[in-house]
């Protein structure tokens, strides 16, 4: 059985092993106060353009517990996050941020990504209506980058998604729980820099792509990080041993080894993308970043299931179904060719 | 330097990373729900003599994120949790009981040991209390076992704690982060199995004891664990790669390792303190586990601060502090003899 | 200017004033441990063909507070509560159920109005998620009766969602900020006694009918209860002087009072309702309780605002709006006599 | 039977209810935005001495409600609120401001007065620590004026704490549920203007001193009350009726009504603590307001309560117990003089 049903079915990269066992009995003091995290930050803040003093970089255990914590950590009580109905926040996390008290304020969209112009929407629909003590005060701004659907954000659209946001005042957060997949998307035309620059708090995903677990929150508006430390703890998301995140992140981003086996994910995702495209299958979103959504005959699915593993998306018709296929920094090249191969037999 | 001022200042075992090395591109379910765990879990019931049908057991990341986690999930709204006031929930966990909506009632002790008669006191007082609609119900208790003063509840007292917990129907919590080492303390007088017998849900500590990060939570009263899965990931408490957890808990319970490493920590642990004893000094809680707490003079502190790190507990008088030194899993041989040495010639 | 903006405008029914004054300097003990209270819980147990030991009464302040109050006591902190999208408690509450930790499940409607197949949907949408520990629980459904729209479920409706949550274990639960004005309504099949049997738990809307403020709950399903007075405290939602809502509803509840006054308001509306249709209007809901939709010409609107207030709803096209006129207990036939005037010479 | 258990058996001034039937069909906005709501924010600015755009007064239910609203609107969610260990939010508010997920900062106190040493203890304490991520970060300072035990903070006192607050950045809240009581007792130094000088936030109580219910927000540093209307909605604490809360404060506040019927109550309270005093008695806390707490024999408790009710408070030794008799606005001339007469004769 070969497994393309998510990106995090493996343990992580060898690099990040090899460096744990060499540093095992180093003493460090707890709770990310160690030269492990302080390296992994100064790597972070020079792949971002951003400078130490300026800047805010935590190293948190996962995206529920990161996203959780960072949108309590803005939001006054009666204020809320506006989100696409299909992000991660409203969609897949259990009521984690309304279990902070908050709602989330959401959009409908075809393909998980919000616009400008929804924005404004909310903006207006709130500052139109005559009683606004009666609604939730929007607030701040959440999206992901690439979306749960795979897509990206381009360079105009985000920026004019953050113009509007500093417009309102309201912080701009981006969920990069797969972040070097859409950097070395070929679709993409922002830098880590860019990105950093537009949104005012985002996180740069690790357990996704290549550590164990681990999310490096970057506040490049640094107003926003006061007392971030202490909202970490009270939310249970702050590790004693935090080295061992700062420890991956260090290790990921020496010698580009984030990008490098994102790149490579991205690429196997495209050879799975051809085969089924040139077997004539449509596709749910037009993604290309590590997540493939091919929309494939159910009499397809009962033999690709025989020797993959892969997640059932929807049902598009009554003989159809979407489905996901994910690459990821562990994907095996000959698992790629047995599913071409399969591909091409159906 | 010979760090002795927590335990949790190297990575973990290494028959972790080996494992983690051997298994690294095996492929699994995510979110806890792989043979890591599943294994993890046979082994975890086995020791504690449970069956597999009147329990429930879940790998968490770490303390505060579990006590927040059980508690919250417990507890109703109105009502609070009963800790002795030196509780790590009260003093340590930045307000994070609290955060979920409960208060904390605290008891005051001299040692950070509740006892039946405190339990019994506040329920009497609730109880006769004309007006108990204003008051946050008593409804479970919580405690540490080694507490944070490193003190055993002796058999008789958990089991008298139990009883009273169970007359009132107040779920018994133990905070097991420390549990190996006050089960190989020579002051112990418990089982693992009549610890789970005697509490409805306690966790046995991984992150001071071996792991890199984890703490396995065991409710042996399974009827308290109904949601707990949903719970974890309302709260952020649920690791995509649970695996990483599964396997070092898996690793930790093979051939006793678990329990043969914390009896080593607190074998150091007890040299360490007649070292001092031997010296006259006096300590601020007669701990037999892996925690001591030497009254020392000022003068001493000086001198020892040159080559060991330890932790500022409290000052005593003008001239005395009480500071403490912790062993674990991960102290080196060589480190206590140079600190014995030390102790000698002050 | 004659005011049809809300239900809420004046104070109360001078039959209350009038008690309030006999019983002023009577004495009592507090927060609803009173005789004028626990005359009122009878009166509405009777009215509601309800036994003293099989249900429980609670006087609240107003209808946010009630629903928090009643929602959060309910609720498994996992859990969330179904409405319809534009149900009060997600459109107009400034996020107080999310304020309280949990998410409300919107379902869309066209007519404010839920239906037992949507109730289905979203259990079936949840049982069949693989994922399911990753999404909010649904577990209990609210409703208003009548709708923010101004219409009825009726008998057969609110029997097909009752059943339908009773074979999921779900709590139904029924706002009734208008309940009077529905149960009066020339649409309603429905009784009291029979809402009380189909429903768990309800309130008996004071505010909006007749009361200075309060509402009065109902768990007709006892079971619910438990604790509800130290939650009531807990929200801050139990008053000092409880006497007074008490008060209120046994006047309310004396001879028919509280459904005298509720059927008048329904024949002032539909009288304005008359008019408009006479006129050729149509309606944005065929409402035949307090509130009415009409559909105007904008010029038309210039005209009514010189002497009448009513509510702005939303724009229906480029020449016309939906607003909103609502009658009360407190609403003076001269008042609807100059507003039919009006409306003729339009 | 003679009530003098407690300050809210009555309904209210009869002023009051005149103003109401007064008003009573008089149309209004609803939700504090009525012309009465002005007024009474008016008379409050004036006999508080602030300006209107240097302030903000908003009209709450009652006393748990406008305490928890306050705290959950100015703390961050990793920070607490000091109290005195009897304070009212940590005492007798079912753990209200834990359920905004804030903790309680208790400081013991030997009759209920914080000082600015506590205050100051509590500061250098978070200061000094050297893990004060792991703490919960104070933030704000609550107190009671009068106390629970009927006591008043002097000029001086208050003074001394409203500089420290300042000096460390924590808004000064002032709990004044008893403020006319307090300010009209022999035993006060302070004016109200000057309270609200002192203070960032403070509230009048209404509902022990002649209102039905009702309490008056005063932030005096109105940089705090950003969004608190909000706030109010988010918290259930928005009255729709609104108006009658901005009446009974408009009519408490005219012609000096609030200050003459506490003043009244003050010397009742006087009356009967001279009758106890003449016996010899001792008390517990030495009260110049409108709860006095004398120290009673058990033989006499049971002559008292024949005829007088009152609230036990705690038991002093074998034979004697602490009590608690309270005078209001609406304690009668006979009743005062039965109660003197039976001590007398005791």
């Amino acid at each position: 059985m070969y497994r393309f049903e998510c990106d995090y079915s493996e343990t992580c990269h060898p690099a990040i092993l090899e460096r744990l066992s060499d540093t095992n009995f180093y003493q460090t003091p707890g709770y990310g106060e160690d030269e492990f995290c302080a390296a992994a930050a100064a790597q972070i803040r020079e792949a971002c353009s951003l400078q130490e003093n300026s800047c805010s970089v935590h190293f948190m255990i996962g995206g529920t517990q990161t996203n959780l914590t960072v949108i309590a950590s803005i939001l006054r009580p009666y204020q809320g996050v506006i989100s696409a109905d299909s992000g991660h926040i409203n969609a897949h996390e259990t009521g984690a941020v309304e279990a902070t008290g908050h709602k989330v304020l959401t959009v409908p969209t075809k393909n998980g990504k919000l616009t400008a112009q929804d924005i404004q929407s909310i903006h207006d629909a709130y500052i139109g209506d005559a009683t606004k003590d009666h609604i939730v005060q929007p607030a701040m701004v959440y999206l992901s980058w690439p979306t749960e659907t795979g897509l990206l954000y381009t360079k105009a659209e985000l920026t004019e998604i953050s113009n509007i946001c500093h417009t309102f005042g309201w912080p701009l957060y981006l969920d990069g729980a797969r972040l070097g997949y859409g950097l070395m998307s070929p679709a993409c035309d922002l830098t880590l820099s860019e990105i950093a620059r537009l949104c005012d708090v985002f996180y740069i995903g690790g357990t996704k792509q290549g550590a164990m677990l681990g999310e490096a929150v970057v506040f490049s508006n640094i107003s926003l990080s006061y007392g971030f430390r202490s909202m970490m703890k009270n939310r249970g998301g702050m590790l004693a041993k935090g080295r061992i995140i700062g420890l991956q992140f260090q290790t990921l981003f020496q010698d580009n080894l984030y990008f490098r086996i994102a790149k490579q994910a991205d690429q196997y995702a495209m050879v799975i993308r051809d085969a089924f495209a040139n077997r004539g299958c449509a596709f749910l979103y037009p993604s290309q970043t590590n997540q493939q959504f091919p929309i494939l005959p159910d009499s397809w699915l009962k033999i690709l299931e025989q020797n993959f593993a892969f997640s059932f998306w929807q049902r598009v018709d009554a003989q159809h179904c979407a489905v996901r296929f994910c690459t990821s920094w562990a994907t095996q090249d000959n698992a790629v060719q047995q599913l071409v191969k399969t591909i091409e037999r159906l």
